[in-house]
């Protein structure tokens, strides 16, 4: 008998009946016999609403408070969920994050949780009931309701399989496991039967959103097995992410991620002396606008040219802080580009086998597609290019490593 | 400075508008130098809809989940309401049932409050902030959230009160005080400055619906002063629910009750020997039909007549089981009524005033107004009379008592 944990997303439980297919699907695995754990968000559009509310009220609401208001949201989930059980003839029992112990700290909005206790629902898996947990929420050491922000139900069905040490845990999403590509960009795109953590972590901040990247990081830190499968689809395993050399011959790359929404901002000949990168960065960041790649490299005459990129919606805001920075900075001038994207290349075989670098420009080179910048990690290149380009790159990518057989 | 518990009902906090205009009073009220505790319930139509959706998943719902469900009502109110007194520059901080410890019984959907830690809110009062509290909900000892039943909230802000030994206990309905009748049936209807409790329980039971009858109870037992005021109303001081003899000469009839919706059933000819009364009302009970007045006496041959009234949507169904009774018990014939009201004369006056019973009868009798059945207790005497006669009742009773003066 497998101890596992299943996480319905928001759109898996967006109406009456989808809470009641779930009833169904919660049931199968059961009868199949394992023993279950359910983490659900609230119903897709709830979340909306009560913002909502709180935003005809107040352009800058407490955070303290949005937390107790959105978390009735999954509240609402947890008990009609267990009611759908019971017409099965299931036994179930709901429980809140805070019912749980769902330890966080008291960052509203975006807390991270800290424990679990896991006697409570230890003991109704004993006594042969499911257990239905809300997600995304918990409660701080003062009792007070937290929230750990948007997509927190992955995070919360990872901790809750690693404190009962869950044989696996299942995340159910609106795909039915993890892609090569997106096949909406190449129609070849193959399913992968299992990708490593880092792979995933990787295709995840990349653009492949189909898990929450804290969900992933926190599954590698305490060794949860952790699996995508389709909330929609009657069949199929789904991807399962796994540890690398866990028996497993990794692929050399396992897929190619992609970012749209990316815009690209270059301070033109700065001094190139220490604490530059800090001096236009800082104000960037205290603007809370997220920087993605960082590039530098030295110019002819002395002076550095300084790159990244940011979320496109910020492009404005972060040009207009850079035009101060680089007049402080006696800097030649700030450039800009909205249109472009992100390519990336992903596989943890790209730490020992040399060539994937030279491979994957060669191949775009071929397509006369133009690099703007690299950036590389150990197991990751990504390139900018014209957005233009994003679905032929994607496509000459994808045939150039043979990530369709 | 006094501590104001003040409770503010569905409609009170119906719309965002609404909640703007609780927060408004609520300021008024803190400006004005009191500390103040709010306790809300859920927006007017929330629980119903929380119902509706759980109706469709069920013909009948687990309690405890339907208590999850339900609860979210009152969370997302405390929520809205903080947010509100804070774009007024109030510091203000809300808290559920279990967080503030409102220890319950397990009885789920009515369960009883027990105790009520006051510790945290008595720490945010004396850090000068106001406290914003769900009614209607609760904790029980194993941790799982119950409610107290519809109109429970007024419960919670007089054991919230009584917790705290506030100064008063206020609770907001949309009505300005509790009158000596129905205004809408007798336009000369008064406005009481002052009621005692037991005055108010007997008004209240008898359809004068404006507190629960629970929470009345509450305020008595743990020497709350209670005051009815209105929630739209921007003046007023509403109704003050008194101790007997607190310095106060009771007036002798506070005022006049009455309910419409009584039908009254006869079981006749039964034998006049002990255990009759729980044959006929135990069937009844058991289909958990509720009983208003009883009434018995003697017939002319060694047989009694056992009237009793009930609620008129009940009639049909009670009147099929007194047939069974009837039968078992060798009793002449069933007879029935649903066209009756019930009217009461209520007051603590009547105690020690002779006179009162002798001169409501007359009054009653002089318009021709047929008296079908008497009850009385010590501070009420109720008749039943044909539902044609409710309003000149009322208005002969209001004039012959004096009490537009």
């Amino acid at each position: 008998m497998a101890l596992v944990v299943q996480k319905y997303g928001g759109t898996s439980v967006g109406s009456v009946e989808r809470i009641q297919h779930v009833a169904r699907r919660v049931k199968k695995y059961r009868d199949a016999g394992n023993e279950i754990v359910v983490v659900v968000s609230a119903m897709s559009g709830e979340t909306n609403r009560l913002i909502g509310m709180a935003k005809s009220i107040s352009g800058s609401p407490s955070a303290r408070e949005m937390d107790v208001l959105v978390s009735t949201g999954e509240q609402v989930t947890i008990a009609l969920l267990c009611m759908a059980l019971h017409e099965l003839g299931c036994e179930a029992r709901s429980y809140t994050g805070p019912q749980v112990d769902i330890l966080t700290d008291s960052a509203h909005s975006k807390a991270r949780i800290m424990n679990i206790d896991q006697a409570r629902v230890r003991a109704d898996i004993e006594a042969g009931r499911i257990v239905v947990v809300a997600g995304f929420q918990g409660v701080d050491e003062y009792g007070d309701i937290t929230t750990l922000g948007r997509g927190g139900s992955d995070t919360t069905a990872v901790a809750m399989a690693a404190a009962l040490k869950a044989d696996e845990c299942q995340i159910f999403t609106d795909v039915d496991g993890v892609y090569t590509t997106d096949p909406r960009i190449e129609s070849k795109a193959r399913k992968l039967d299992q990708i490593t953590f880092e792979e995933m972590l990787e295709m995840a901040s990349l653009g492949s959103k189909v898990l929450q990247i804290r969900a992933v990081e926190f599954a590698g830190k305490f060794n949860v097995p952790l699996r995508v499968l389709s909330s929609f689809a009657e069949e199929g395993d789904g991807t399962l992410i796994t540890f690398e050399g866990k028996g497993v011959e990794a692929a050399k790359i396992a897929g190619i991620a992609f970012n749209r929404d990316e815009a690209k901002l270059t301070v033109r000949g700065v001094p190139d002396q220490p604490g530059v990168a800090y001096k236009i960065l800082g104000p960037i960041s205290d603007a809370n606008i997220e920087v993605d790649m960082i590039v530098q490299n030295i110019a002819h005459d002395n002076t550095a040219n300084f790159t990244f990129t940011i979320h496109r919606t910020e492009y404005v805001k972060a040009k207009q802080i850079l035009q101060n920075v680089a007049e402080a900075l006696q800097a030649q001038e700030v450039l800009g580009d909205e249109k472009i994207v992100k390519i990336s290349l992903v596989g943890v075989g790209m730490r020992s086998h040399a060539g994937i670098a030279s491979r994957m420009f060669a191949a775009l080179s071929k397509e006369g597609i133009n690099i703007q910048m690299i950036s590389t990690s150990e197991i990751k290149i990504s390139v900018v290019v014209d957005e233009k380009y994003l679905e032929l790159g994607v496509r000459t990518l994808h045939e150039a490593f043979e990530l369709d057989t």
